[in-house]
């Protein structure tokens, strides 16, 4: 059995295991109007950008929160008076994203679809068709309560066909999967520092057109949330308008540079696919099922339906794992009788390789019968 | 000369020198739901409470973002339609608050008074029987621009014969400076987390007192800020409602601890006023003068007219302390021709003493004469 690189793994969907580079920077005490944090907030937002082609069309705004703030702050700031947003929901965090549109009070419908299969032209022209008052279209990119892939260039292209604004939720996936928002023509992306750049929680990121972001001006209600004046300000400063998270900062500025050295993108989903193959693989030569079928998951988290073993229950098989050093979350958020295990963050096949002897290892103890059966194996497209 | 405690010492206000103790606990990864993320969410609103004397009539909410966020959720949670709110405003974050309210679309007006006196009685009582519309007042404990202690006690006072909502921004001194929240019956006290409880920036803390926050469900236009309903998920799941800053919050939990077993507010403050003491005194006699008397000072910081030597500049000092290790603010925030040095962090008697050894040294390196003038020395009160 391969042996741990780390003596504990976070295998949620983010927050995830922080490589100990990253975290070692949060020792360091930085004056938020110093020489230091100035450039660290200027690179990052700088790289953030190049990695999806938005240098010259696009604004990376940071702002103090997680990522639930960014995407707030992207409704107030960009969403004219009489907008309608349409919100695509076939998992947990579509239905996030319709939530945070109607705390901030947004005239919000949403296309509700199955898990899978994932959205058609058919469906999205359907529905804005039948409604066409609707201005703004959002959705996430990787749905993480499933695990799915949506079309984004599909919905971008009926967004420009129609002359529709397009946010795009790419907080799971940001870092990993490519997502070119030049040629999207997208007014917005949401990031978050700690999914695939595998930094940690404490800031929200915003990806803006810089065009719809000049025409924003005053529009937020809110003043922390509005992103044209934390934008301008950090324009012109350098610094932020209020007290920025220095420590956090200083990590995902470490995390950057990491994600560059690793190759950007393509070669950290490449890491991630390796990983997510491993765990996959492994798991249905023990019978396991996954939720989705391949070819519309994204290799950064694997869900996998329960045992049929009627002595299973999830938070035994929890304990058990946290008993040897693995934390995974449950997948009843979108899909009830299922458990995830994310492959974002510190790892490699090695880890890979001794998490997958300890779901093996868990099982036993708590005495679950692992599926194996005949009809689980002829589903099974590995 | 004293032997530095730390290679680097952040003198500003806050963010400031964390103890290494505190930034130690972020070396861990958590699982925002699991049980360790849990409890130390549950424990810092606890003693957070406890400490100002609130576990019965008040709430803690914890917020992602900033102190600036939890000044914009009360704002908006707590002021009703109709509101209208009065900020004293004797210093920068006087101002801004009221730049947060005017943010956040409150119907606000000012009381403009100089850095010194103090706010007094009659003033305020002017202010408020001059607009009777006034609903809410709102004032800074203690006005980090200056460092004076403004007197909350009266304020609350003539609120509570007025029946008047109470808003006081303690983000300063919280942790230092005593505050008792049910004898002043205030509506909400702002708390940072990077000032005299000395952990990391990243996250936004409001004391709220129970019946207003109860009131206030649904009121907010915002979903991010609403405290209420953060309030409410804290409660019934002692989890966020979005993905907290759990680095940030491991930091939080050790500082609650370490300013514990401190022994709380008051020895806290004794600590900062010894250092005050050994930098005021020490400065005074080498002829600089402070921009407040002593009585209404609180020793967190401490403002200092600049030397009249027409070769100083501030860049060339505050360059001259860096290339020592100790990095200072100016004073320009509130009175020109100023500078400040927080005595708040891990600072204890020997720090302050080769604090001043490098003021001292600073100076003479930039060849910049000390005042020390008999004009200056008649005027001290040390």
């Amino acid at each position: 059995m391969a042996e741990p690189r780390h003596d504990y793994y976070l295998l949620t969907p983010g927050p995830l295991t922080v490589p100990a580079e990253i975290k070692a920077a949060m020792q360091r005490d930085r004056n938020p109007g110093g020489p230091d944090h100035i450039a660290i907030t200027r690179d990052v937002r700088r790289y953030l950008l190049e990695i999806c082609n938005g240098t010259e069309t696009h604004e990376c705004v940071l702002l103090q929160g997680s990522s639930t703030y960014a995407i707030e702050a992207c409704f107030h700031t960009l969403l004219p008076a009489g907008a309608r947003l349409l919100i695509i929901v076939n998992g947990f965090y579509g239905n996030r994203l319709r939530e945070v549109a109607e705390g901030a009070r947004v005239d919000v419908v949403t296309l509700q679809l199955p898990n899978v299969p994932l959205p058609t032209r058919a469906d999205l022209e359907a529905a804005l068709d039948a409604d066409p008052a609707i201005t703004h279209i959002a959705l996430c990119q990787a749905e993480t309560g499933t695990g799915a892939l949506n079309p984004v260039e599909m919905v971008a292209e009926i967004a420009r066909e129609r002359g529709l604004g397009l946010m795009v939720d790419s907080v799971a996936c940001f870092g990993g999967v490519a997502i070119d928002v030049a040629a999207l023509d997208v007014d917005a992306v949401f990031v978050s520092p700690n999914k695939c750049l595998e930094s940690v929680p404490g800031v929200g990121i915003a990806i803006v057109k810089r065009s719809a972001l000049l025409a924003a001006k005053g529009r937020s209600p809110s003043g922390v949330l509005d992103l044209h004046a934390q934008w301008k300000f950090m324009e012109e400063t350098g610094n932020w308008r209020w007290t920025p998270p220095t420590h956090v900062m200083g990590a995902l500025g470490v995390a950057c540079d990491l994600h560059r050295r690793e190759g950007g993108p393509g070669p950290r989903l490449d890491r991630y696919r390796r990983n997510w193959r491993i765990l996959v693989d492994g798991l249905r030569q023990q019978g396991f099922q996954t939720l989705l079928p391949d070819d519309v998951a994204v290799p950064i988290i694997a869900t996998f339906h329960d045992p049929v073993d009627p002595g299973y229950s999830f938070p035994a098989f929890h304990a058990a794992m946290l008993r040897r050093g693995i934390e995974i979350f449950p997948g009843r958020l979108t899909a009830a009788g299922t458990f995830r295990i994310g492959v974002m963050g510190d790892l490699v096949e090695q880890d890979m390789i001794f998490v997958l002897g300890q779901i093996c290892a868990a099982f036993e103890e708590i005495g679950v019968q692992m599926p194996l059966s005949d009809a689980a194996q002829a589903v099974e497209t590995a």
